[in-house]
């Protein structure tokens, strides 16, 4: 195996028996890891595989946390794991067109920083900006703050560079903005997490960066006093770029600089005009404030590592659920863990009902207590009308949560999908299944 | 036949022998026409349909340019025709969550009626909004002038209800923002022209609308001069909300009352704030003005039918190059029409490089030199690294089409998709085929 693979990438790109882990830590073997310098190599890559039945991982950053990116050993199987990272070339980048090629694993830092030096934005950011890779993104769909005005990773991509099942190099969109002559594949393979395929490149589009932002916060003393600031802000007529909120817990863990007291809720969104932020102090109420936006996102940033360090460790999830049923899920956390007996916070993107919910533990029985919790949170979900993940992906961690959310005919569907476009099911097994 | 069909949806709702046309010009006869008056009795006709090996076509408002709606009959069998304009009822509008669900059957100028009523937008427009129809809408991924800024229809669709072979009725994303648990079945479906199961209602995302808009507008002397400030505009740092052109000739045939002078290209662009209009008018230079919006829009509604009144007949085609390349496709178009000996003239989306090609004709030997110059406008397109369709969709107007613009691989990863989710082929047969 090393060998022939060597041979196809280069020996200095083949390691043997690798373990993989993400931030769900979760971790899996995988025969070798690959590191193919070339959408070509992939190609080779994944038809020496699909020859020999060999199933496929594709890792980026390594940043996921539903295990997305774990190897899953079947029985008696090899996974050959295949890295992206050398596939690091920007293609074409053409500022006046708003349009970037990027390859997979151009880390989402890199697309954003060559974007703002032509005055562009890529919107995406869906955080670890500076392990994220571009390919990883596109296999989980990814979202974060800024997705609220903005749209999720996929609705920046105009077309996708993918190797398909058994190996050929193929691409659906382009450099084209709106394009209906096929059935939408770019769209299937975005959130595939790798099973349908490897993207190797994809066309972005860009739009001219906002002149300056604000950001406006408040904090609430209670859950449902913030919510309602948070159905003020919706009523203003303004459509900030991001509508964040932090409970009690997330702040007491990683306090935030620009507030006052200890508030039970805390509501951050942006403005991208002098008059949208007056709009929006006026919507948050008389505690309202504006500080700098850079201070703001550097201290949300590290909120996920803040809370972690409260128990030693933590198993994040991130439901979403209809925006009007917020504040249920907002409490529904915290009587989950009241009930189950683990510390329990979430945070996350008020603005499209998605909870990064986390429960607090620090030891394997910890750790069972919040798998526990973290299966009710999924009931809850679904009961608000919502969805087991609004932005992680299924990954390893919420395997099995699909049958419980869609009827048996649309998972019939997305399994004749997969059959169809793997008849093998080589491409990253055991994620996404339903 | 006959009886069957009334007994599932009542005799009232059943015609037989059925000639449908839409605005290409193609028509077709179907065995039947039905109008089933809720999702289960379209699943109810689907699964009638399906088990007895006959073909369907779902039919919306008509106003397609591709002929998707249009049956195409295969020796010795018989197609249905579902109408969907029963499915006409608003499920829910809760407007604080900026979201409807509606069914098939609504009509675009309802749905945006209603959502400004509440202040909101459903930023879609594409065309004819009094008769064309949400389904139909879903099943083109529908553009429109306002796509600039905002996106095609399938941004704004968080879920959609649809029927899928044998006869099931599934949903696939739903009242939710955010949701990445399973495949992106919706987007898939979304522009898939009723060839994987026809859509019969979707969950919708709305925005507040602006408090004001105002149009920009200018005229060139040439093509060229025109080209060169609709790049003045993409690097003015505005997004408008909307960047339209039309040729000379299209000019001739609808005249702008906006604008003095015989321009060779007129440059429309859309602002949402007075300082945004200032800079679209800095960057369209001295000769432009900024007409009332509402009126630009109605006359812009127009322009399809005054080129068609100029020699009777047109056949209109919707290339989309990279942006970079419109100025050659515009060009290129007159090119095509001088060559064949058509008239031919352009106009459309501009900020998306989406051409609305016309070539004029007003006898049946001048529709074959149309098609002719439609073959040689594709090419071009496809020589620009651009689409036969960047939204009107295939339907049998381009059949064949894609298969000269994707790799046979990528080709073949659609077929199996179809094959996958319709294994009998019966979900309008003909349209959107490799």
């Amino acid at each position: 195996m090393h060998a022939d693979l060597a041979a196809l990438v280069g020996a200095e790109h083949v390691a043997c028996d690798v373990v993989l882990a993400d931030e769900s830590r979760l971790s899996g073997r995988a025969a070798a890891l690959v590191r193919p310098g070339s959408a070509e190599e992939v190609a080779r890559v994944v038809a020496w595989c699909y020859e020999r039945d060999i199933a496929m991982v594709p890792v980026g950053g390594l940043t996921g946390y539903a295990g997305g990116a774990v190897p899953r050993v079947d029985p008696g199987g090899d996974v050959i794991a295949i890295a992206l990272n050398r596939l690091d070339r920007i293609r074409s980048f053409d500022p006046l067109a708003w349009r970037m090629e990027a390859e997979a694993g151009v880390t989402t830092a890199t697309i954003a920083r060559r974007a703002r030096e032509s005055g562009l934005l890529f919107p995406p950011d869906p955080g670890a900006a500076e392990q994220s890779q571009l390919g990883g993104n596109l296999a989980t769909n990814a979202g974060g703050p800024h997705a609220f005005k903005y749209g999720v990773t996929g609705r920046w991509v105009l077309g996708v560079e993918a190797v398909i099942a058994p190996g050929e190099l193929v691409s659906f969109g382009g450099p084209v903005v709106k394009d209906v002559a096929g059935l939408d594949l770019r769209a299937l393979l975005i959130g595939s997490e790798g099973t349908l395929g490897i993207i190797t490149a994809a066309w972005l589009r860009l739009v001219p960066a906002p002149e300056e932002t604000f950001v406006v916060a408040a904090g609430f003393p209670s859950i449902a006093a913030g919510c309602a600031a948070i159905d003020a802000v919706r009523g203003s007529g303004v459509v900030p770029a991001a509508l964040e909120y932090l409970d009690g817990l997330s702040l007491r863990a990683a306090p935030a600089p620009f507030v006052d007291g200890s508030p039970e809720l805390l509501v951050v969104c942006e403005a991208e005009s002098a008059h949208e932020r007056d709009e929006l102090l006026a919507a948050l109420g008389d505690g309202a404030v504006a500080p700098p936006p850079a201070d703001v996102w550097r201290w949300r940033e590290g909120v996920s590592f803040a809370v972690r360090g409260l128990r030693g460790d933590k198993l994040s999830e991130d439901v979403a659920v209809p925006v009007e049923r917020l504040r249920e899920a907002i409490e529904g956390v915290l009587a989950i863990g009241a009930r189950v007996g683990v510390e329990a916070c979430s945070w996350g993107h008020a603005g499209d009902g998605n909870l990064h919910a986390s429960f607090l533990h620090g030891s394997p029985e910890g750790r069972e207590r919040a798998e526990a919790a973290a299966a009710e949170l999924f009931d809850l979900a679904r009961a608000l009308g919502g969805t087991a993940s609004g932005e992680h992906g299924i990954g390893l961690l919420k395997a099995g949560q699909l049958s419980r959310q869609w009827a048996p005919a649309a998972v019939g569907a997305a399994r004749a999908v997969k059959r169809a476009l793997d008849p093998k099911g080589l491409f990253n097994p055991g994620k996404k299944e339903p």
